[in-house]
């Protein structure tokens, strides 16, 4: 195996495979970078054995010259290790030769780093994915819908399938949800050619990292979902993660269908006022701020710690309507939820002070968060 | 007490002050700030016995109204918290309110936090500093000097002396020098109207700090030393440092006056590849790189680690003069030294492979960084 390749684009290609690339892998071999070079290109590869990241350099770009050829081959390489050495090579060229026994030379400028690499058929092989159950979305919807959902999965391992967020197909809605049992996340999004009847849970920790590596255009990512692993498919990188295995709970019956207050309120204020309030409530270490309508047209939102002192705020509102209502919750899943519908106006409709409450924004009915509230009154 | 203030200014004043203030603190009141508000305007002091930081706000700058005071006093409130709140409060304008018992309001819009103060007159005394014996740095340089030199400062406690920056004045002429026993960080600057015979030595933890809050500009910092503290004046702050105990060891004698080897080099070039090798040397532990002269025009750096591989780099010198060396040295401290050089070509002095040797920049003969080599030849 022997190529040159330009640092730059290796660097990038690096980037992208080592965030699946974990320091606490209890397999040896997948401390490496898998790199498979032949004449169609360069293939990295970087897993942790639940999400594996593929990225794909061609030779040519745009007419420039990125890889040249010598001799194929494949090898693995300490991951962190060579991502460190690229990094600092002194030239934008590279070159990379294994010889016997998986001695590896990258040699830039006069500087010549020899690295022992690993046998790449000790490598775990990639499952093979069927081609057909695709479908796509465009790669910053994809973005906001992971945003939206993702922070309400549980982060305690006793039920492990609450660290995923539920993903299910209807004939041209994808519904996606996250609760922890406290708290729960809700979006739908319309997708056309959608193959219905999907149902999988998708790890919380897979979803954050795919989340780094899409970026903001509308660019189709296609998904390919089947029993045990998802595929995302961008331009640059495939990313595979396994599923979690187990029943999703039936949470449509959590939301409630009648409500008896309703208050309609800007998003933002309200953010930042719990924002201030927690300040006080954080240190009580329960994190519970209280909301209360006052009138018509505004509420109270309080806080004390005892040792500490207390914090009272007013914030008007657009509209509340139906009966009075004084109602505790956690400052955290408030913001978490203010922030999923992103500084709109929302709409918070409460069923009284002991039940489930939730929140949409009034411009737009694809996303619900509903919180459990607090005891205190 | 009672009086309004700019947030903006407010949170200036505590973002420096806050410096000061250690979470790890076993007296409590320090996990506090005090403010004294007068007709003169409001005094902040963060303090962790160590380093005391105060600040001082104008009721008015550039014609434009900062504080309004309706009732002076003094008042220690939570720092951590205080910071907190006022960096989240809705609108520009802060009251401030003190009532019985050191209760302590802050309104802001239609916000209001009660906390429960602390009495001021439990807060540290600051020690009074005579007025003679200052002298001024542009504060530029002075965080150069800090820069060139604090690195070097051992970390360990078991010389407490040597976990400080030892400060000497001669006629015109401050010495600063710093040393962990395994390398020496000396650094020269002539300063007018020097008060001779100053011999203290400043914690490197302080000038850390201090050098945090310096700006790059050349105004004028004033520097009070006296027996047990120092004191650093700038517009806007006082850094108030005490010193520390016992006597500096001379370490004037550790340098050599005669060379065997010398050689000049790029320091930027150098420090690449130092950092290069050092990739492959600190997986071994010891940090160790070789440095080898290849005749009269270049040198060779290399290290290896059995285990991962090994690296060498040959880098062309401006001049090498003298007898043929091969030596090993500490990876970090050539590139501390390297960085503390900033860049510019470099000479170094060898006087054989077990020797101390140094560095000067071909440039300024102000800075020179001595490294004790390590033996592996």
């Amino acid at each position: 195996m022997k190529f040159d390749i330009m640092r730059d684009r290796l660097l990038d290609g690096l980037n992208n495979a080592m965030r699946a690339v974990s320091s606490k892998t209890t397999i040896p071999i997948l401390t490496g970078i898998k790199l498979d070079v032949t004449a169609e290109g360069l293939r990295l590869t970087g897993s942790d054995a639940d999400v594996t990241i593929q990225t794909f350099i061609q030779p040519e770009e745009d007419g420039k010259q990125i890889i040249n050829v010598e001799a194929p081959g494949s090898i693995v390489l300490q991951a962190r290790m060579l991502h460190e050495i690229v990094r600092k090579l002194p030239t934008n060229i590279v070159e990379i030769e294994v010889t016997d026994n998986f001695q590896t030379f990258i040699r830039s400028g006069k500087s010549e780093f020899h690295l022992i690499g690993s046998d790449a058929n000790e490598y775990p092989q990639l499952p093979e994915l069927s081609n057909n159950e695709q479908f796509s979305i465009p790669s910053d919807l994809l973005k906001t819908v992971i945003r939206e959902t993702v922070f309400a999965v549980a982060t305690s391992e006793s039920r492990p399938v609450l660290t995923g967020v539920h993903w299910q197909t209807t004939e041209n809605e994808l519904i996606c949800v996250a609760t922890d049992s406290h708290r729960l996340a809700r979006r739908k999004v319309t997708v056309d050619n959608l193959p219905t009847g999907q149902n999988v849970v998708i790890p919380g920790k897979s979803l954050n990292e795919l989340n780094k590596i899409l970026d903001d255009s509308s660019t189709a990512v296609e998904i390919a979902l089947t029993s045990q692993q998802v595929l995302f498919k961008t331009n640059e990188v495939l990313f595979f993660s396994r599923l979690l295995e187990g029943n999703y709970p039936d949470t449509s019956r959590l939301i409630p269908n009648e409500y008896k207050t309703n208050v309609t309120i800007n998003g933002k204020l309200l953010l930042q006022a719990i924002d201030r309030a927690s300040l006080l409530a954080r240190e009580d270490r329960n994190n519970v701020v209280r909301f209360e309508t006052v009138g018509d047209n505004s509420v109270e939102i309080s806080s004390n710690s005892p040792e500490i002192g207390k914090v009272k705020e007013q914030i008007a509102v657009e509209q509340a309507e139906g009966e009075e209502l004084k109602i505790s919750f956690s400052a955290k899943y408030m913001m978490d939820a203010l922030k999923a519908i992103d500084g709109q106006d929302v709409m918070i409709q409460f069923t009284g002070a002991m039940k489930p409450f939730i929140l949409r924004s009034i411009h737009d009915d694809a996303i619900l968060q509903l919180i459990l509230p607090v005891r205190t009154y």
